[in-house]
């Protein structure tokens, strides 16, 4: 089938599937989890094929870690189903509903998206999670994994489709894609395709971004910031730049840049700087920042890398309003915080930072869909449009207008023989 | 001031426009509408020369009558202005609140998108809306008019820019572009420009979709559909195709095509036929409709074409899933109806039709922002993300989550020393 017959398949299914009710959605989400529990033998020796297919070809060893999908990893995604099935379905919810006239009522009501492209890079687990996640919100998927796990991925898609279809969910609505072409190919699709959603690095999620007309939901880079307030509390200060910088530093939402204000930056500085030393972290500052403490020099490059590594680039700045403008011009509008005592300069922070997140007193770690408590993660948004910041199922839906009339036509109403009411109804 | 000096312009400024407060955007969109009547002389004056140098370029007499702009018209977009300042503001608003653990609390707040790049056509009205919606909004805006309309718009610009900026309005929220060229550029300017809404023709809208990586909130076509079905009231069926065929045939929630179930096609078509004969409406059927009543062929194209003129396809389908499918095909995604007497029918079109606005026996003309009773319209959209259907002011929003927390850091939960409450606050 090519990649053309496999997105239409999705589509003609995706349109049933937006009319499939929760329970049968529960019910197939239950099937998979047996299904996959029941194949469990098959797809480790799947992944057991990948897996040395990998190293011969000398996969690194984080790579190898995330590739590997074994009993304890099928018993975590089918925990995971678990969860999304006890979630409140998305679809269905009246939003709002308004009288226009007797007998002519408007609901505005939350149905699927459509068809969604995902892109993945090694961990299979990503497979089980996102094609759950679009069938609990009725959409269909066209799924395209890493290479490494091929084998691991055909097995799994072929598993969730059969246990799907024998729930009664519309076949065709999970296609597996296998090549890079097939993604070039998906990304011209926008008739099909409803929404993107590439998982990965920084450049392999830019590059979609930069080749398609179809809406991408995610983030390219997570340069996020840590602004010491002058008044903030210095020891709070420090436990949360560290946390920030430290607690995961290959994360979207670690800190890449501490900005401290020139009034406690003597204070400050050698304090965190004996902190991060001993964390491994190495600092690279500004000029003010090299003045009261040894750190490397940071370039103009520094402010808008983001590291994924124990390296932290340090600016002293006047005041709040400096720092907002810092984070506005070098961030990624994804998470950024402000430590203080003060409560108008962390609301000025929180409404001139133009992120996703903007915390006061916290660490930037806490950006994240299940800290957030939303049940499930479809990613993490840097769009201005749509869904910001981590995305739960809410992100996979948007909505319709069903109006139920009685034989009305606009006619009366323009010529003034009726008027509206429009008297809400929820 | 180039291109790209504008959008940095809109950029800053729309930082700041985020904070502004609720009261301070109204009394400028009051001022706005002050100093549009106070210089509604100069308005005229400035139109009369686009009406003049517009004539003398033999401009079609439709489009000249949208390109007028005197005193009844600028009484109008005071009056529309009015209302605008009445209505909530949508930025601000608290959409959710979840207290994560003590001290902790995450909220889900609505702010603006931020800088908006808006194309229109002749009519200078679209200039006066489009900017007072997207200041109430707290968004920056790039206009492009018509070049038609090039004196009056400087003039409206001017007016709005300098009343605004009085009324303590960030300067630079309001950029007008005046050349063709301009917009080409903006179209590239996916750091500075948010989203684009273009308002025009079907093949102006799709240019924009296909030549830009900005977000683009709108539609191409309008091929609205009436289906008719079997358990229909005949008399309500002619009379909903009519006034959705004929009560404004240039607008895209007009309908082009009429589908017909079989079992009622010989009794509902020849009569349907007279009421259209007495509109100078063409019909153009398919074979089966050719055997009962006479019409011109229609041919594959027919289905797929929006007339925005008094010609309308018409096909007989099996029943409602032919006409499902033949929507989804062949459809905008805008709008469609089903007119029939059986509930279950009528779910199951609002339910696998792929569209925006899905309707039960009332006219397809309904689809609009203000008959929806959304106080203001934004535009119409296709889109499967954001916002769908007729838009208000919502749709210029999207929202950030701010967390506000005590010097909580992730190492403590991720360490088991604290678990999270996830307790609902509103």
């Amino acid at each position: 089938m090519s990649i053309a017959e496999s997105a239409a398949a999705a589509k003609q299914a995706s349109i049933l599937l937006a009319a499939v009710p929760t329970e049968t959605k529960n019910k197939a989400l239950a099937a998979v989890a047996e299904a996959l529990r029941r194949r469990s033998g098959e797809i480790a020796a799947a992944n057991r094929a990948d897996v040395d297919r990998a190293r011969a070809e000398n996969l690194v060893a984080p790579l190898l870690k995330r590739l590997k999908f074994d009993g304890g990893k099928i018993r975590e995604v089918c925990d995971g189903i678990g969860s999304l099935i006890r979630l409140a379905d998305p679809v269905g919810r009246t939003l709002s509903g308004i009288e226009l006239d007797t007998g002519l009522e408007l609901y505005k009501v939350s149905c699927p998206i459509g068809v969604i492209g995902v892109v993945f890079e090694s961990r299979p687990d990503a497979l089980v999670q996102i094609s759950t996640l679009c069938l609990k919100s009725g959409n269909a998927v066209l799924l395209k994994g890493g290479s490494e796990a091929a084998e691991t991925n055909r097995v799994l898609a072929e598993t969730i489709a059969e246990a799907t279809t024998q729930a009664g969910i519309p076949s065709g609505w999970i296609q597996l894609l296998e090549t890079r072409q097939d993604v070039a190919r998906m990304l011209d699709l926008d008739e099909q395709v409803d929404l993107l959603i590439p998982r990965g690095s920084n450049a392999f999620v830019r590059y979609i971004m930069d080749h398609t007309n179809i809406p991408v939901l995610g983030h390219a880079d997570g340069i996020c910031h840590v602004y010491v307030d002058s008044a903030a509390d210095l020891d709070m200060a420090a436990a949360i730049a560290v946390d920030s910088k430290c607690q995961y530093v290959a994360v979207c939402n670690a800190a890449e840049t501490l900005l401290v204000a020139e009034a406690v930056a003597e204070r400050f500085l050698p304090k965190v700087k004996a902190m991060f030393d001993s964390k491994g972290v190495e600092l690279r500052g500004c000029e003010k920042t090299a003045a009261i403490t040894p750190v490397k020099p940071a370039t103009e490059q520094d402010w808008a890398t983001e590291y994924l590594d124990l390296v932290l680039s340090v600016k002293v700045v006047a005041g709040v309003d400096e720092a907002i403008e810092h984070i506005n011009r070098y961030g990624s509008g994804h998470t950024d915080c402000i430590v203080t005592g003060d409560r108008a300069t962390a609301e000025r922070f929180m409404d001139l930072v133009d992120s996703a997140d903007v915390f006061w007193n916290a660490s930037t770690r806490f950006s994240d869909g299940f800290r957030y408590g939303l049940g499930a993660e479809v990613g993490i948004s840097t769009n201005k449009i749509h869904a910001r910041g981590p995305v739960g199922l809410e992100g996979l839906v948007i909505y319709k207008w069903k109006l139920i009339g009685s034989g009305q036509v606009v006619a009366d109403y323009s010529e003034g023989k009726k008027t509206f009411k429009h008297r809400p109804l929820i």
